[in-house]
């Protein structure tokens, strides 16, 4: 009794694709949410009306929470019995969707391309620019719906982005060279074929660089009050696909506008904190950055899920020939490349009051 | 005895760490060599004096030749019955080594790092920098001996250097970014531990970054009769170890001082024809690059063999938001990145009667 | 002149299935064959039309060859111009096809499993049970047609019952388990999705235990002139995948009848020579089993492609302490274990004149 | 202060070879224990003296706790302040130590295959053996000392010796066949070359395969008082490395003297609560059999973490053509078969007042 009226406190959510990849991570994340309870599960018309237990492919390495194994999968229609919707949705549907969702009131936490480069959208990392979400009410207003989408970055952006975003703070950065070596898990289910992959690299992600170059410029743009001036460096992305399952790699070279020491950046990252910090939000990792004094780290064998996967890994500062510095980047890109950044923005969004 | 005959007229070689990694690499493509024939094999104090079958641990895919298997393994001391060695001796012991040879009168082709930098000994690609033999003369006069040293680059360089070799030639390279992902056979044997690379990146390979980022500039540098004057654009390397058996990749940005376009930069390595391929020396590719058009490719587990190992890959030619191409280049370590290059090297000494 | 005159001699095939993976394994090892010229490659609707280049998604480690690049993919109507014809065909359309061909005319060698055990269709493995050819009288009269099928073995079948033929004609085999450890290109392309793979074990194949189970003993079975009786010794098999690209690794133990030793097993296999070794059929390998002293050999890194992929390779050989031996089987699941197979099936219908 | 109290109730206990790969296990798994506190580490001369984070090579995946990081390593000599000490060390070390630490009155829980077969040391899976800890007063008896070795058996003995257990008991095993597919974590670090394995299987495990015929029998054997009776079963085994990093899969066919079904199995394992489950040991499982229904299951990638590493997994159970049964089993080679064996050995014995 004590544990249901805890429980009716929750906030009910629904996760719009939640038999895909990024679905069922979700669902994975959120099993045990302090904050958030999932009460729908939606997918495409195929699985619609059967037990989610039966419908899902489970691909991780924990069972079907109990609580979800029975919910009836419902289509991805806009009759959700919840307001906040986390959206896992492939990008070839996901954009009418969660419109529809938006304007019929649906706070929309999506994880997928389709609106995150739309002016009046935020592209938020928590850590990084948590004020874009000041382009709600904007986007409230173009839109005329009480709902809204906010999106979270593609999930090699996202540790670029991150380990960006201080740094740009302190010492503007001018130009960002960054090379991926990106897990099969970013690929979905079924996703990489094994002959593709074993033994190989594969020298092309499809759409993946132009991703990185402009969101990245997105993220650490400056709010003017009603839409979002882009950064201004230029950003050249190669983005490869390895044998790894979980954990992008990142190759970065950056020039700076004022002078520093790799010292001095990782004192910068390693004591950095930020708004999920300060506010103690649930999945906030306790540092955002995990800096790594070891040569040959990180690595996302034994890195991968560091700070509960939620943290980025730094490595290897050092001076770079050509541009200021080279360094290491290294994150769990299905948590905090994906599911794990709705959920913390979605736990930003509660903690400032705008889930209501 | 036909057959004995024509061997006879062979050029007898010996090999240097042939129980190595690299060691057995020279054995497996000298095998059926049309001017060469291995008659010695030499390795540390341990297998002296052992026959070859049993002193080495085999690890190439075909079985080790007969005419091998049988030869005594004899140390590393210049009493060889051979004028020419090809060394894969290990750094930690092949410096002092390879000079003793030189200076006993030996010609001495090596893939070890150790004489790379050597302002006196060739560092050579023969389709880039066959000139550059120019300063064996000057090592003979130097050192006072009929010997000499001939070094091929570290297998990460070569590729770089032998795309960059006809580029800087057409359009002066003025800055060149490099991330490799390297495989594990680049190591040696036992080499990487299946510990550290299975669904790993490893992103630190010790002494790499800064031999790619010299070796280039030597190799594509300027033989001024008596040294090489070093090419003057920097070159900023990051080099990853990642799970693949045999072919490294490399994502590279390149800035030109002459414009041109991808189109132009992919016609000239296609279509280039360097002097290994005039002098039809036996281990040389038919051509020396293989452009590819498909936007996945090169991957080294599909073409890493592709004309027997010895040709630069390249593909996904394509402009650059900073510099102004971003290209993938791919090739076989252990082949053309290692022995093969060594062999290639002595084939064009003996083309041009530097081997009498 | 010379050569097309040459060429005019050869038979023409037809590949079925042809843009799939067995297809494309046909393709490359047809490539150059002595009596057998491709002249027709055929495959789904979907594809039909279009040119086999642009059909096929080729995943080869060698390029399409230029010969075939440009044929017009057909469907897979009895409309080829050709008399013999090579099925890669998918299980669940192979069946009519395969009949519909044999009906009209054509001689069918199959590698799919749907008439493998049909009582008058041959399961051939030269070496082993050539005299089971003796059922394509026996079909013709029964499906009353000029053509014919004759299959052979799925590819875990391939190496135990290549292993046990001579085994059994000289000791009488009397039990049989067998545990596999399956390389994924058993499964086609895309086939095992690398999420499901990598660091993994799945220690299920579907039908796989069946396959082999019965058609080990149809293959070791005795031809009585009208149809097989099957070998009378039970089989147990248990099939697992695991992360390797080429080659089946079979772990074996066996009850024999009559005594004997692990050497005289191995001299056994090691001096056996086939029907495919007298005839020196063009792909028979120079023995069709390689027997392996090494304790920890065959491995499939190292051996899959020994013997041009076409031996069997044998290992292991020891003392069981339930059954009287241990051993260790290792093959190419492509090449002998699929597409060579039925070349060399066609190779020996050829010798022996019944390809007219 | 409060903690401090708490704390010191725990029992001192030591780690001998600290430093190697199942050291670290012992390390990461003792975090935080209930009742146990690592106060002693203890390695080879080379390391002795230094601080523990400087002389581990860390290979775990959350970093060394920072209670152990500062511990000085002292030498493998019995002057540990500590009682009771778990041992992982090499084989061809542990023999004495283990012996030399159990005459100075010490409690060795051993990890190591030395002792294993002596007539007098216990080798233990608590859920199936755990009346043979009746040998400890014979040993120490025997040997004249206070202390003594209790030992928990191979890793691939463990999953198979689990999965007998209660099937013995019921229905009377009477012959087992066993393959294994071994993750590379079992060979310690470094263990397995990456270029052996990438690609790989490697059919041959030195002594593995009879440590497993021998050990499992020791396990289910009978204590009668003085040593231990053998089953009377043969078990025959097969070992094989695959590309696995963690857990161990096997296939197996039992036969068995009571008639059974399929389902009787599954059912008698999934309700199986032993020793450990109804003592509430902490390290123990909360059923000591995962039963899996899933036709593909267990896979090591996604199951061996079940249950906290500490569960058999079983699959697949059906009928076999030659014995009765077939099934799959898994676990976590390097906890259930390694330091979580020792640690829940070390915790029945103190629940029965052995540590004392």
């Amino acid at each position: 009794m004590e544990n249901k009226k805890a429980m009716s406190v929750k906030i009910p959510v629904g996760i719009l694709g939640a038999t895909g990849a990024v679905g069922q991570k979700f669902i994975k994340l959120l099993e045990d949410h302090p904050w958030f309870e999932i009460t729908e599960v939606a997918a495409s018309e195929r699985t619609s009306g059967k037990l989610y237990g039966d419908a899902a492919s489970w691909k991780q390495v924990t069972p079907i929470p109990a609580a979800i194994h029975n919910l009836e999968v419902k289509p991805c229609t806009p009759e959700l019995k919840c307001r906040v919707v986390f959206s896992g949705l492939d990008a070839n549907v996901a954009g009418p969707i969660e419109e529809d969702f938006a304007r019929a009131g649906y706070i929309v936490l999506s994880n997928s391309k389709n609106h995150r480069l739309d002016e009046d959208v935020p592209l938020v990392i928590p850590e990084v620019n948590p004020d874009h979400l000041g382009l709600i009410p904007v986007q409230r207003q173009n839109r005329q719906s009480k709902g809204y989408i906010v999106t979270n970055s593609n999930c090699t952006t996202m540790f670029l982005a991150m380990a960006l975003g201080p740094i740009h703070k302190a010492f503007k950065v001018e130009k960002v060279f960054m090379v991926s070596m990106q897990a099969v898990s970013g690929a979905g289910y079924p996703g990489v074929a094994s002959l593709d992959i074993l033994g190989n690299v594969i020298p092309y992600i499809g759409g993946e660089e132009e991703k990185v170059e402009i969101e990245t410029r997105k993220i650490l743009g400056t709010f003017n009050g009603k839409t979002i001036d882009l950064a201004e460096f230029p950003v050249s992305a190669q983005c490869n696909r390895v044998a790894v399952e979980d954990g992008h790699t990142e190759s970065v070279s950056i020039k700076l506008a004022k002078k520093t020491t790799a010292a001095e950046i990782a004192s910068l990252l390693e004591n950095y904190i930020g708004v999920p910090q300060k506010l103690r939000l649930p999945s906030a990792p306790e540092k955002p950055y995990l800096v790594m004094e070891a040569q040959d780290r990180p690595q996302p064998r034994f890195d991968v899920n560091r700070h509960k996967g939620m943290a980025t890994c730094v490595g290897r500062i050092r001076p770079c020939s050509i541009f200021d510095f080279k360094l290491t980047l290294m994150g769990h890109n299905t948590v905090r490349g994906a599911a794990g950044a709705s959920i913390l923005n979605a736990e930003l969004l509660k903690a400032q009051g705008l889930l209501e």
